[in-house]
This record gives structure tokens, C-alpha cells and sequence, in this order.
């Protein structure tokens, strides 16, 4: 009994690893985080879903096609590519649409789960959205908290 | 003392339910969501309050009549109900601006509570959007994580 | 051993302060977060952070000028302060646009830590938005949870 105490944690940080192809690319991620839950040895509780970085944004949408497109259309009319941002007299880069997105859309996601299974809509599931401006290979890190 | 330990439970999952009115409507959660921790056996943590779908979000507000119509009024400025829409040629649905607020606002928002009670602040309440196109039926899971 | 189970709690309430300066004004809270990270007793979990109010945001950017300047013409555009706001007429206000950047925006962020290290991207800082039209001293909430 005293083992079972000592031996178990209610935190375990696990990560999943993605590539994206470019600028408001979006990645289902809900398989791989359904992966990570399903190995983890805690059964109730929450995942927090993280970007260590400034240029991504985690949320839930109905992942098809059509409103992929429409996600795209609307996010690059509210802050386009080609405006002038302040943040490329900077370092001389081409982001600062994606900085704006990512601080707006937000980098962290917390998400509850049962029985190791998310618990999420039929229709509901949970992406990366890639708002820099070229190609990256992304690590998001995956807090598990629960019992 | 053994007893307390292996009878206590870090995790308590709960849902409460709404009847939603019309796309826009503000529905505000605030006290059944404190009628939920009142009765949960968990005294200090953070509620995870979780939609399961894709057409709605959570979040904080001041809930009065003035600010819900400026809500209303931005939000459908912002994302027109009337405009094209390419998700509405996947399914020949009519609520593709609600899918586009539920990605921007999110279906997820996470609280603190101290001896059963929220912190909020005075003038502060926890609202959910409906962002479908029509009334709808709503379960919002509550994921209680503490001790 | 039974003492130090009894004695561990995984749930610890912390508070930061701020003074704000001005409507969009952002304040990199990162440091202080990470100091009452370290003065814990909880090594690994989630930070739940909090605004109890309604006129303000938590989210993560790359903390420099170009940057902070864009959000601020970004945020001003998509919600103008002299645009007419209902809200105004509730309580002879003027603060309407920041009632509305704080619902988008959202009171709530929350990060994992390891170590009692927060884990952020080399470029990511944790700020606070000021949406309120008036200098204001604010208190954050820090739910810390973990084991």
C-alpha cells in the first residue's frame, strides 16, 4: 500500500513531435495526443497542451477541408502576411502576422480526459494551427495532471 | 488514515447542462458551476470547464445586457452569419461563422477555486457562447482537479 | 512517511502584483511567475493562471518593442476606444473596447513547469494585457498543481 503511495505520480509530461509545411498549416494532433494518454499510467484527469514557442496556436475545430479553407481566408484577411509589422524592423524577419496570430489564438490548451480517453465532441478535434512563416519541425509538450 | 488516503480522489468529473436560444446567445454559468464544486469533495484547485463540440466556446465576461449586445454586434461583424462559407459545401449547414468563432474563442477555460469557491472577480462571470445557428441542448464538462 | 504524506499538499495558491500604466499595456509577469514557481513545494504540474476581472488577458508573446507595438495597433484597429460601446450607457463608462478585447482574449493561460521550471520557448514570455482605460494595480492568481 505504502508502495502503490510512493510509486505513483499524478504528473507525467510527455511530448508529441510534428512537421509542418507552411504559413496557417493545420495539424489534427488529437491521434498522438490519444496515443500519449493511452500509455500514460494516469487514468482521470486533464492534458494541458503546450507550444514552447511564439508562433503556434493549439485549439479545437471540425477537422475537414472546407473549413480549413475558411480558417485560412479569415485569419490571413484579420492580419495578412504582407502588412508592415514592426516586429520585422526587429530581426529582419517576415513573421510578425503569425506572432500576432499566435498571441491572439494562444499557445496552451487544456483538454479533460476519462478513462485515458479525451473527452471531446464526434465532431470536435484538437489541432496545431502554424503560424510562422516557413516550414518547422514543432515539439508540444503534453502535461498530464490526474489521478 | 489509510482509509482517507485510498478513499480520496484527486479527480472529480462532473457536467452541467444548458438550453441554448439562438447564435450569439451568452449563456452565464457562473452558479452552476459553484453549485457543482459545492457538492464536489474537492476543497482547493482549478475546474477545468471543457465543451465537447465545435460551435461554442467559454469564457469570462461581465454579465450585463449593454456588453452582451456589443458582444453580439462585434462577433458578427467580425465573422458574419451571411457571409461564404466553404464549410457549408461539406455538409450544406449554415454555421460555418460558428465554427470560426469556436476555433478564435475556444472551447476550453480553466478556473481557480479556493475553498470550494471561484475566484473571481466582483464584477466577473464564466459564460458560454452559443456560436450554433440555432437553440441547442448543451452538457459542459467540468473536470475538478485538486485536493 | 505518513507525516510527509499528510504534509504534502498538490494544490497552492500564490498571488503576483502589477502596476499597469495605460490601455494595452503589456507586462511580462514570466519572471515573477518563476519566482513563485521556485519558492514552492511543488516540483512538477501546471500553472493555472488567473485575472480575477474582466478587463484584462494572459497570453505569451515574444516580449520586444517591434512586437508590443504591433498588438497595440492590432488590438486599437479591431476594437477601437472611441467606437461606440452599449456598455457605456450601463455604467457611464468608457471602457467598453477593453470588455470586449479581455472576452477574446480570455482571462486564463495555463503552462507546465518541470523542475519547478516553467517551459517556455527561448523567445516566449508570459504577459499580462491591460484592457482597462485607466492605470490599474492588479493581482494575478497562481494555481499551482502538481506533485
Amino acid at each position: 500500500m505504502n508502495y502503490e503511495i510512493e510509486g505513483f505520480s499524478m504528473v507525467e509530461t510527455r511530448k508529441i513531435e510534428i512537421q509542418t509545411k507552411k504559413h496557417l498549416d493545420i495539424i489534427d494532433i488529437t491521434d498522438k495526443i490519444s496515443d500519449e494518454l493511452s500509455k500514460s499510467n494516469i487514468k482521470n484527469g486533464i492534458v494541458n497542451i503546450f507550444i514552447p514557442g511564439s508562433t503556434g496556436a493549439i485549439t479545437t475545430i471540425e477537422y475537414e477541408e472546407g473549413l480549413k479553407k475558411d480558417l485560412e481566408i479569415f485569419l490571413e484577411k484579420l492580419l495578412p502576411y504582407h502588412a508592415h509589422y514592426f516586429h520585422h524592423n526587429t530581426w529582419g524577419d517576415d513573421n510578425g502576422c503569425g506572432h500576432l496570430l499566435s498571441a491572439l489564438l494562444k499557445t496552451s490548451l487544456t483538454v479533460p480526459f476519462v478513462n485515458k480517453k479525451l473527452i471531446l465532441g464526434t465532431w470536435q478535434q484538437i489541432i496545431f494551427f502554424e503560424f510562422d512563416t516557413r516550414p518547422r519541425y514543432r515539439e508540444i509538450i503534453l502535461q498530464i495532471i490526474g489521478d
